[in-house]
């Protein structure tokens, strides 16, 4: 935790706020903080964004904090937010719901390095039960997202998207959310020359463990993806995803 | 698992081995491979590369195999090996040594892209309990590997050195590791372009996660190495490594 990210119901009021839970705990017994240390902190700013006022401007701020208070049941800080966030990574990520505990690593580790949304589809070698994993439900993606953000000193939640069928994404949904970048789709098949499209936005496109069926590609390069291979070495998803984000930014 | 790793002691006769454990369990559960079924094998050459005849030759290639037997305790396998493993990356490692969880990711991960020397270090800001840990005991850190070969469809084991105090690192081991290659240490401080060395082999020196303390990098600085960054972000240790590899890949 480079960060400590507060959000909007830790408010009590204008600048001072009160952390509890898996934040405290940390701030306890990992950094060992105590009363009068400051540290870094960062207001989050969700999808939800708020519209009123003073909070909407703060929102997605980062600044430092005093310890004013510290115990076993709550953090209290006073706060001044002054700066903006890192910029985000110009790559949305389309992927292949992977299995529970690599969908978790996927959304903490490319959150940290700065991706903003996040597209999850269906494929043919994507287990259904993947689907009804637990790991989708309540506040666990957007927990793994938060650790991600507090790793890399951000304070923007990026958005996710489930698309349990993919022909009914391809027809309702790929195309608007392509418009305007070039697409990549990580492939053996794909020449190991970074595709220097003219678009600022990229949308990465990774496959499941087994990869895409040869249908699913054609689908993918008969709406425009180019294919790009990172060489002949097969990596797990979560490697794949970091070394490619790394080799776009 | 995208290839079955034979070591030499799985070998019952030329062209056939008997596998059983962790591998045996994978492919039955995992695969569910039957007799008659073809798969990718390959075989391990180990820094103990043997020295006698055909076997020295057949180590490190990789080929097919036919499973000949299949039931709870082993698996049979008539084998021809005729093509080469894949290119190592032309990148060793000094690592600040990580807690156990992030070492054994980071020797399973690095290894599937390819680099076949880590070199663990001491740091300031490792924590002592890290070095007597079980993590770096037995075959662990060996296992690890071989995951991330499989991964990869590869078959040459990287080597692994401790060194628990970066003193004495310093004044017997490193100038003889790092003669030849370009030295790049990952710190916030570089720059975030690539530098541009002559040599064909590359150090990547990656920190503890608190970050190397200033005297550290004075020492790697004053030995030749350039500070280099992935960007304003701060990344955990196995996502830097990733992130970092890629880069230089």
């Amino acid at each position: 935790m480079n960060l400590l990210l507060l959000t909007p119901d830790d408010l009590t009021e204008a600048h001072r706020a009160v952390v509890r839970g898996r934040r405290l705990e940390h701030m306890r017994k990992i950094v060992r903080a105590k009363v009068g240390d400051r540290v870094k902190v960062g207001l989050l700013r969700g999808p939800e964004r708020a519209t009123t006022g003073t909070l909407a401007n703060l929102c997605g701020q980062t600044g430092e904090a005093e310890i004013t208070a510290l115990d076993r049941e709550r953090l209290e800080l006073r706060f001044t937010l002054a700066h903006p966030p890192p910029k985000p990574l110009p790559v949305q990520l389309i992927v292949a719901l992977p299995r529970p505990p690599t969908f978790h690593k996927v959304l903490q580790q490319a959150t940290a390095m700065g991706v903003k949304r996040f597209v999850f589809v269906h494929a043919a070698r994507v287990e259904g039960s993947y689907w009804t994993s637990r790991a989708l439900k309540g506040d666990g993606p957007k927990n793994h997202m938060m650790l991600g953000l507090e790793q890399a000193r951000d304070t923007v939640l990026p958005t996710i998207e489930y698309h349990r069928k993919l022909h009914v994404f391809f027809e309702t949904r790929y195309r608007e959310l392509v418009a305007g970048t070039d697409v990549l789709l990580g492939h053996p098949a794909g020449t190991g020359h970074m595709p220097t499209g003219i678009a600022n936005m990229r949308t990465l496109v990774i496959g499941p463990e087994g990869g895409w069926i040869d249908r699913e590609v054609e689908r993918f390069i008969a709406e425009g993806a180019q294919l790009w291979s990172l060489g002949p070495r097969i990596l797990r998803v979560e490697t794949a995803v970091v070394a490619m984000l790394a080799k776009l930014a």
